[in-house]
């Protein structure tokens, strides 16, 4: 098998731990795979960099700060190879521009254009070991990019794509995705599988196994993406294609997400435009809104209510504020104080029910509604903060997430499969 | 004028100091010069990353290493660009493998092949300053090399050569180059002015300012080089053709080393290809043999004497007593408490009586010589090495070197100038 295996900062953290990963590395090469080993900079030292060019400005030109950050992953995959050979294994460590990977020209969050990867099949051929820096590229003026949140995960998966590999290994501090996160949920259950669709919406909404853009990528070109432990050797998470047996499972993860707040504007004209004047200029300002509900009364008033990242709160609140006048609405009300709990889960498409367990739920243990979204398959429900452990706990209980069985429910209603 | 900076390790130690740097930069930019500034690693950078490497492994494969160490320039160069433009300066970045510097294929210790400069003039014309990262360049494979050391001096050089700039100044933590060094000669005087030729001189018998290399690299090139103090506004000195002015000083500086030790084989029968015999096996295990002196007895027998680096003594001399079992020879003895102490000036070339007052003056102090050897502008002695300092000081004061005169002996007679 052609195995694209990734190891996050605090598995390169040290020498101590760069030689662990060695050797697992050499086990899976012992066994007859072919490796390319994709690394991210020891723990720290990405931060450490920034922190240095922010030492002089608080705004450094971005593409002289992508050549500096980016010798975090060189370093790295210098050791890493340096540590190959030491152990007798023939090793070779590659940067973005050697390989190369083309990306665009937006630094600090450049997009992969192009791979080309007649150098590493060759290498690989000899029998070495490739290893390669994570999360830089070069444009084709030959200038250095970064990749932004989640950009190693991003080139793993994206080299996977490109060498066709039989599986994308993401090595990380934790053993994989669970059914809710561990920290809060003392029984959850590992999954042994999910759907990329599922592990996005769990992305999406909370999650931080992974990021977005590398399970988008992994699912456009059917990459097999496996997230696992480099401290264990537990089994992991595989996220592949949706399969007969994953359409069953009801409900695959409840996540949370404490990073957004709520604005409402309460007796505007409900006329047609009145949303275009809301919303415009709160993305003039590339603040990006999540969920919007508009309740229209009797006497032609409507309410907005919608929710923004935390971070950009005070600045939308604003914003709302000045147009609300111009609208003459009644009042603008604001909320930093809620949560989003969502439940994720590729049988909700077929099996229905899902929607009332989750509000009989909330409601049996007092917790109030604000918002509802929905999705194919994903349910939100924005709530008080100060419920967000209960809420997670009291759902993961109610859809018995601890147990692995699958339900086989008296709805149960097979409908022709979506082809997105 | 376009004019090559270089700062070393000490000048861009930390964010203070680069702001230094590039303040002294703008006010050369403001005068209304081009510069490119060339830079070292961060001071102790170097050292840092290769003990990452040696704690994997205690040879750690060189393609890697140099991967590796590489990133300390990198950061260097990445934080002085950022610095300027911070401060309003347009400004741009370059490694060794964006310009590109090719060199051979001989990693830790690569020598430059070409410098494409096409990329650098038009950043220059467009008024940029360009901050080259020094010590690194590219194999025309594209693998990342660097030029050991004193090799962020010979980027700047190479620089210079290649853009035909009028000026290389190399910013160190001295003044300049003096007449002997200031810690053993309170009244060491710093030079306006040397020729390439005593500046290699000086440097091969112990100056530590200036690798020989780069000297060299300036000497074929015609490359006017300045070194001068990234601490203070001192003048620093220019090393650049020989003039007339130069030729009538007798003695430009004392230099001293004690990096050497000498080994003396005696009563070996003086028949041809016997120096062979003994340099053979010395040569063989890559020790350089630096003076060799052979006396030859009336009964036929020789005493050979030579000097080898300190470090590589205890290794030459087993293998000389290896020789001298099976030359016959009578003894071997050794000795690595030694020094060589030189006297370099231009004017030597064309005034005598210059190694009689060395040798009178080492005589009236009771230091004893063991070996003399010379060129046509060094004479250098080995001493005993604690006689080092006082050797140094009499032969400084004796050349009358604290006075800037220039001397006009009686003996002065003008012979035609070598073509070299």
């Amino acid at each position: 098998m052609l195995i694209v295996q990734k190891y996050g900062g605090t598995s390169v953290a040290n020498i101590e731990r760069i030689k662990k990963v060695a050797e697992r590395v050499i086990k899976y090469k012992k066994e007859g795979h072919d490796l390319v080993v994709v690394v991210s900079a020891m723990a720290g030292e990405t931060d450490r960099l920034i922190n240095l060019a922010k030492e002089i400005t608080p705004n450094p030109p971005l593409r002289e700060l992508d050549l500096l950050v980016s010798t975090g992953e060189q370093v790295t995959s210098a050791l890493l190879a340096i540590t190959l050979q030491s152990m007798g294994f023939d090793s070779v460590a590659f940067l973005g521009y050697q390989i190369p990977i083309y990306t665009t020209n937006l630094f600090t969050k450049a997009k992969i254009k192009e791979i080309k990867v007649d150098k590493i099949k060759k290498e690989l051929n000899q029998g070495k070991i490739v290893v390669v820096a994570g999360f830089q590229g070069v444009t084709e003026e030959g200038d250095i990019t970064t990749l932004g949140r989640g950009g190693s995960d991003t080139t793993a998966v994206a080299l996977a794509a490109a060498l066709k590999a039989d599986l994308c290994e993401i090595y990380t501090d934790v053993e994989g995705v669970y059914t809710a996160d561990p920290r809060v949920v003392s029984n959850a259950r590992k999954l042994k599988k999910i759907s990329y669709e599922e592990m996005l919406e769990m992305a999406s909404s909370g999650a931080k196994v992974l990021e977005m853009r590398s399970v988008e990528l992994a699912m456009i070109y059917k990459v097999n993406l496996v997230v696992k432990s480099s401290f264990t050797e537990a089994e992991g998470t595989l996220i592949t294609e949706e399969d007969e047996e994953m359409e069953k499972v009801l409900v695959s993860g409840i996540t949370y997400s404490r990073n957004e707040a709520r604005i409402s504007i309460y007796g505007v004209p409900d006329k047609p435009g009145i949303a275009a004047q809301i919303f415009s200029p709160i993305g003039e300002k590339g603040i990006i809104v999540d969920m919007i509900i508009q309740t229209v009364h009797p006497d032609n008033k409507a309410d907005i209510t919608f929710t923004v990242p935390r971070t950009d709160y005070s600045q939308a609140l604003e914003i709302v504020k000045e147009v609300a006048k111009k609208l003459k609405a009644e009042r603008v009300e604001g909320d930093d104080k809620i949560a989003k709990v969502s439940i994720v889960g590729a049988g909700m498409r077929t099996h229905s029910g899902v929607a009332t367990k989750m509000f009989e739920t909330l409601a049996k243990h007092g917790i109030n509604i604000m918002m509802i979204s929905t999705s194919e398959i994903k349910i939100s429900c924005v709530i008080d903060e100060k419920y967000t452990e209960l809420a997670v706990r009291a759902l993961h209980e109610a859809f018995q997430l601890d147990q692995e069985n699958i339900k086989e429910e008296k709805t149960f209603i097979k409908r022709p499969k979506k082809t997105k």
